[in-house]
């Protein structure tokens, strides 16, 4: 089993590289900026004038690297994250989570972020100021570089750039033996570097008493995932493959905020966890997006010095460019969404990472990078990292976050199968019959073999379990309720599912959340399971034509034709009209208002 | 200038007054529960078992006050937070913002948080276990009242019942005082307690390096719209009355976390601040709520112990019982939010604040209070609290936070306006006819001078300013853009008002944001100015039956129905056509590709 990662992120160290643009901002329509900086000016002066977005807490001079968004950019953010819910979370079934930002010690131990997640910083004398040492070296040598310096050989140069390339991946002592090798001082009192040592990132708190339980504000969102693994793997059957998606703040303590809005000290992430059969990383979906063409920056063509290139998503998967079809898959599905939101076709690149960039447990990495005014800048991470996190917190916590296989050959279990005799059912309990029979089907074997017992022995039989937890129903309006729908064909037969599946697909496109079953289980048991999310609506499909429509309170069915489902479905749950008209409009008799 | 304030929290001090509820549970067709604590554990029971909400970080023993939302949870406080949306952002046109949970110390000094947002804390022995002191008095109280301990007299048990009364209002000396009387210890090591001392409840770090800045995780939203104010006023064209909103995490750091779901430490708020004139707190939509009746429990009825009663609230506020009309509109938009989710009507009751609850400086406050198995539990509060909160910024910050009275009588103004002579125009610039009209009426007074003089002296005129501010335009497509559309009457007139009007109110109905100026402005001064906010449509009155749409950047127009226009402009939005079948529908030609 393994994982693919998508997260949307404000990247610490992402890349300056732009000499690999395919084209560039001034010869796009916008003749009127002579370059970059001025663009950008004009943009962020409307921007925040607008109000899209302002500096947090202006009033007290404000705080670095935190922003308020404004109410032209607060709608904004709320479409983006409302069309990422309909494109990936209600259009692949994911399960969404929301988890809290402060987060126990222990979690952030076991994910590597209490060790790892840090910045090389250095001081300037013993109480000076600190600087990330990064950035004092990649001051001092584009410094350097860019005053074209006459004292400055090729060689020398030509290493000052080789630095630049390298910068991310030298250690503390690599970057410390550099700053005294070019005599870096702090800008300013320029008293001596002390040597880089790291600063974590994270903010740090206390949880409860002072002292007790340190904690932290999240840094990502995707540990909230891993440690409910267990959970989400039970809530999707025990089956896989299944995604989970969060959308939540995280938590960067930012030395240097800078670039506006791209590194920041709290944002808000977009993220998904797939999880995958380690040995089947095919996609029955991959087809649908396996046409598309754009831009791509495999990790050979990088190496090499040549530039990137359009290339068919398929072919990059057959390849072996990109390392599975579900990789690919979400990364077509990115494309798409990217592209939906207006990001220009020409300015968004999907680059591999190198070898020394990627985690040493990862399998393959694609960084989604859009073109702007501060370069290439990686917008969306879609990662295959196997099952490290997973495995890390198993190893921590002691419970193991494993999927089990399922069995390559079919067995044979024997299984007690309930089937109410319905016309004796009506003969005792006449009115009744439906929720007689309904009740039957949805006990446990345990529980009918009790009954069965029960009636032989006494004559007679009475559920004790009143308040059974089977026979919850939670009455959430339809406006409130977590699945508006469900749809199962009647009987498990091709045709059914196909008409099952065609109803699924136009939910989806109006927007309307549902769980399907072709499992074949009884409509009772089905039933029961629904009431106890609060579906409000079952639609059963017994024809190819038409289908009916339960209500779950008053357990009054309609009969609709298939193609106009998902509309009746969408005018009843967002409020344009009444169960009773729709009982109206489709001949069935209304509801008294009592029931 | 005042503000009224719309809240919905945890709130850290409920007060249990089972007494007065107007029905119970029991009662009300839950008859499988004997109890409201069986009923609780079944609800619970099934909300864990479908991953509506579990324990945080389970795998690692979970931490108190801390809740995942697993799917139908996620789901259903989507619902919930899309409805607050459309019922209070959107219908009343509110200004909403998204500001950062890290906040730093000074904003919160300003608030009176760091010095007043506190428990009182016990401390049991030198290094012992901290308690709520309130806690422990409350556990001492009812456990000698609920034994009914033989020993205890009439006068003992009215005294204990009295001091569970006035609990909330204890200073920390008389709360250490009958800790001593009653001879209270620590409840395990039974250590004698400390003094009380303050505990602040808000999560403490440190932005940038440690020790430079001190700050915490915002405790509620609200503060982050009061030191915007200024911003938002002059989003608002600098007059009131104008409300601002914002949905977002607040983290209270409770020592004892308990009630499920209902004291946390980690919390989504959806505040309002409703900025009002307060000499003119009348509101032109009351008469929209003033006919609703329901449970209305006034401080008076409180005090004389009378029960709670359904009450009209249009009386309420005309009697004075209610402060103002724009409080008791809030009243009854929050009844009917609440009603439209399926909170019940008999459980919902409006409950003013008695004197010794409020705030010194608060005109009037009301909780809207829903029973549940936990007794009578405040859900949402509704307070006018003058302009307490702009006052504390205004000292601290040295920024004024104030609005600007309007003149009492209207002043004459000498004004420039620019009227471009379409004719001559036209035979000038030809087919940019509309464009340069359009450039010449958004032209400041100062720019039209300079032009004119320009024309005079050289003969020509061009304008140095490209790139100005005035003529960005953000190419938001319309799933993205923060306002859909605008609504301008072509001329100042009461008849087309009356459509614009009509139309803004379908396009509330269906969910879709947009801008109405019925100023009078000159129409390409508007078109500018929503040019700048990337508005992708825009709807001209210029006929009672018929109106035009504009598209931004074909500045292509089609006519449409006024009944039309709201659908139009929602499928257009929401993708299910694109603006060349719009074209095409309405009988203008298509929009070449390449425009």
């Amino acid at each position: 089993m393994g994982e693919n990662i998508l997260k949307a992120k404000a990247l610490p160290n992402q890349k300056e590289r732009t000499a690999l643009k395919p084209n560039n901002m001034t010869s796009n329509g916008d003749s009127n900026f002579t370059n970059r900086d001025a663009f950008r000016q004009a943009v962020v002066n409307t921007l925040e004038r607008r109000l899209f977005y302002v500096p947090s807490f202006k009033i007290y001079g404000g705080v670095a690297g935190l922003y308020d968004y404004g109410p032209p950019g607060c709608a904004v953010k709320a479409n983006v994250l409302a069309f990422w819910r309909q494109h990936f979370v209600l259009e692949e079934n994911m399960l969404e989570v929301d988890c809290p930002c402060v987060t126990p010690e222990i979690v952030l131990k076991a994910s590597g972020h209490v060790d790892k997640f840090t910045d090389l910083m250095v001081k300037g004398g013993k109480t000076g100021t600190c600087y990330r040492a990064d950035h004092l070296l990649k001051d001092f040598c584009k410094d350097k570089l860019e005053k074209k310096d006459v004292n400055i050989t090729a060689d020398k140069a030509a290493e000052l750039k080789h630095v630049l390339a390298v910068l991310d991946d030298l250690t503390a002592e690599e970057l410390g033996e550099k700053i005294k090798e070019y005599a870096i001082v702090a800008p300013e009192s320029k008293n001596p570097l002390s040597d880089p040592y790291p600063f974590n990132l994270m903010f740090q708190t206390s949880i409860g008493l002072p002292g007790l339980s340190p904690g932290f504000m999240r840094p990502e969102t995707a540990q909230g995932i891993f440690v409910n693994f267990k959970d989400l793997y039970y809530y999707n059957g025990n089956k896989l493959p299944f995604a989970a998606a969060q959308i939540g703040q995280a938590f960067r303590n930012e030395i240097s905020p800078r670039q506006g809005l791209l590194r920041v000290r709290e944002f808000t992430l977009a993220e998904i966890e797939h999880f995958v059969d380690p040995d089947d990383k095919s996609h029955p979906k991959f087809p649908e997006v396996s046409n598309l063409e754009f831009l791509m920056f495999p990790r050979e063509k990088q190496v090499s010095g040549q530039p990137a290139e359009r290339t068919c998503l398929g072919e990059a998967v057959s390849k072996g460019i990109v390392n599975n079809e579900t990789l690919g898959y979400f990364i077509g599905r990115v494309y798409l969404f990217l592209t939906y939101l207006g990001i220009d076709k020409d300015r968004l690149c999907f680059r591999q990472h190198l070898a020394n960039e990627m985690a040493h447990y990862a399998a393959d990495c694609w960084d989604a990078e859009i073109e702007c005014s501060y370069g290439w800048i990686e917008c969306v991470g879609i990662a295959d990292r196997s099952a490290y996190d997973l495995r890390a917190h198993t190893d921590k916590s002691g419970v193991p976050l494993v999927a089990h296989e399922k069995f390559a050959e079919p067995t044979e279990v024997e299984k007690l199968v309930i089937t109410p005799v319905k016309k004796e059912v009506g003969l005792a309990f006449k009115g009744d019959q439906r929720m007689v029979c309904e009740a039957l089907e949805v006990m446990s074997e345990k529980e009918a073999m009790e009954m069965k017992a029960d009636l032989e022995s006494k004559g007679e039989w009475s559920s004790i379990k009143t308040g059974d937890e089977q026979l919850n129903v939670f009455r959430f309006p339809p406006l409130v309720a977590p699945i508006k729908c469900t749809v199962f064909p009647l009987v498990q037969n091709q045709e059914y599912e196909e008409v099952a599946k065609s109803i699924a697909h136009m939910l989806t496109a109006a927007g309307i959340s549902y769980k399907i079953d072709i499992t074949g289980t009884s409509i009772g048991k089905r039933y029961a399971r629904t009431d106890e999310l609060g579906v409000p609506f079952a639609v059963t499909v017994d024809s190819t034509s038409s289908v009916t429509i339960r209500e779950r309170d008053s357990k009054v069915q309609i009969r609709v034709n298939v193609e106009e489902v998902a509309s009746a479905v969408k005018e009843v749950t967002e409020g344009q009209c009444t169960w009773n008209d729709m009982l109206l409009k489709y001949n069935a008799p209304p509801v008294p208002d009592d029931e």
